[in-house]
């Protein structure tokens, strides 16, 4: 591309806006639909508040729904918080062009079905994020570590398209890798978030340190771990048994860390429950592989996030 | 006994308390060794206010210790709580004479193996109680509903002794029941126990009737029932599946009920959790049966009673 890459955000929170502003650094024209932000937005833009330095990002144009937006993108950025009450495709739809790469920056697994059944002819690139961070107030984000990303053609390769985004994002400043598997790159980042989600939030409010600090815990997070390995392996995109143990020692590295489903939890916002637990069973369904623990949090977690909402 | 039967009872808590005052309604000499609340139940007694009428109990003597106690007694009656540091043995040792039976009035499974072991001499009957009952204060209890009894001769039988007790219980006015395989009854009972008492705490705080209207979460409830009767067929006092849905039934039809065990986390007072699920799991592990869900809502609620006790 020699001309600015053209980029439109969907979700300003605190993923979205952290990302969209790298890409605005590193020379992208970024625009962001916000909603329950967009007066803020559209007045003072967002302020990173980041680790590596304060910076401020003011999106290109900021405007209240797809229908307002100038096509084409070059690419959208899904950065929804992933719900079952969000019908993505509905939100992006009027401004998916031709040539339009839809990146999806969402947690869970198999998040990307839906998008590719309702745009066939679109590239999607599947993005994790691995970082820490969260929206304190509307245009007010707070990045407290990390920051890598892992991105790669859906359902598998590195196309150009992928390779000049992550251009973009690493003259922005951030570490961003293709990756060959992104389904794999999926289920592994899921393999942590599978148990300490969910666990942080049912053991009664745990952080990373807390959940770690205890052999008898840290055997329930293994053995969620060992089952998402399992599905995994039957998905035809096996990540290895060993990593569980490396992914326990890094974890208890780590700055105690209160998880995303924590925060949403204790601020009585909606919990990721069906990405994280519920896509992860549908799958187990589909192999026919038993996962009993996964199935116990999310029977255990669905019913928190119901009365939580109430 | 043409005499009056000589009954010590140790805790009086709120069943110590409700049953030790049937007893001596039903015509014993009832006396109690207490602890925290001594100086209110050697003064004014235990005050019960039931459904079925409130009433007043004195004990006959009241102690600090067994070592006081005024032996022999016929009955020993352990209401104690049932946590790993509560010594049972040390505490009644020194009341237990030839002829005393033991009556353990407790929560949970094989809380009998340890008062066996000690006093292999003396008859052991083992006692369950079906009650919602609270201790509201110290010396003044609150009994909500139900009441019945199921006792019975450890390991198995119905002794004249049983008998003798069974009409005391009748005479003060609650259903008794002699059972021939007490074993038997606790599993049963553990059927109910290990589902409700553990997820009304780690689901955030549910009550019966929350927790049996969300079919997601009655599957869950019906799984951990299912785990429990496999380790009854094990342990060769086999509970039938059937009894799953009349339990499930039976519970639902009942006023929306707080668990014992969610009193106790809400006051953060130690939980049952090794007589409920720990020694649920040591039967497992004993006869090579895997319980995924016990183990998972084990490892959870002992995270759970650590951090609350903190």
């Amino acid at each position: 591309m020699n001309n600015k890459a053209k980029i439109l955000l969907f979700g300003t929170g605190a993923v979205g806006s952290y990302y969209g502003s790298i890409l605005a650094r590193g020379g992208a024209s970024v625009s962001a639909v916000c909603r329950s932000d967009y007066d803020t937005v559209k007045k003072i833009g967002i302020e990173i508040k980041s680790i590596n330095g304060d910076f401020h990002f003011t999106p290109e144009k900021v405007y209240r729904s797809a229908d307002e937006a100038e096509n084409p993108y070059d690419y959208i950025i899904v950065a929804l918080k992933a719900l079952p009450e969000i019908d993505t495709v509905s939100i992006i739809k009027s401004a998916v062009s031709e040539n339009t790469a839809i990146v999806i920056l969402q947690n869970g697994i198999n998040v990307e079905e839906s998008i590719e059944a309702a745009f066939p002819e679109n590239e999607i690139i599947s993005a994790l994020a691995f970082i820490c961070v969260t929206r304190i107030a509307h245009g007010i984000i707070d990045h407290q570590d990390h920051g890598r990303l892992a991105l790669g053609t859906y359902p598998a390769g590195i196309s150009p398209k992928v390779e000049a985004l992550i251009n973009i994002f690493r003259n922005g400043g951030v570490t961003a890798d293709g990756v060959e598997d992104v389904i794999a790159a999926r289920w592994r980042k899921l393999m942590w978030n599978a148990p300490f989600n969910p666990l942080s939030v049912i053991g009664g409010g745990l952080d990373t340190g807390i959940m770690l600090g205890s052999p008898l815990f840290t055997d329930l997070i293994r053995s969620v771990m060992q089952e998402v390995v399992a599905l995994s392996i039957a998905d035809g995109h096996p990540l290895d048994y060993e990593i569980i143990d490396k992914t326990i020692s890094d974890t208890s590295k780590m700055q105690p860390y209160k998880t995303s489903m924590l925060l949403d939890y204790e601020n009585r916002r909606p919990m990721e429950v069906e990405v994280i637990l519920g896509n992860a069973l549908k799958s187990g369904k589909k192999y026919g592989i038993d996962t009993p623990r996964l199935k116990t949090l999310y029977q255990i977690l669905y019913m928190m996030n119901e009365e939580n909402l109430k």
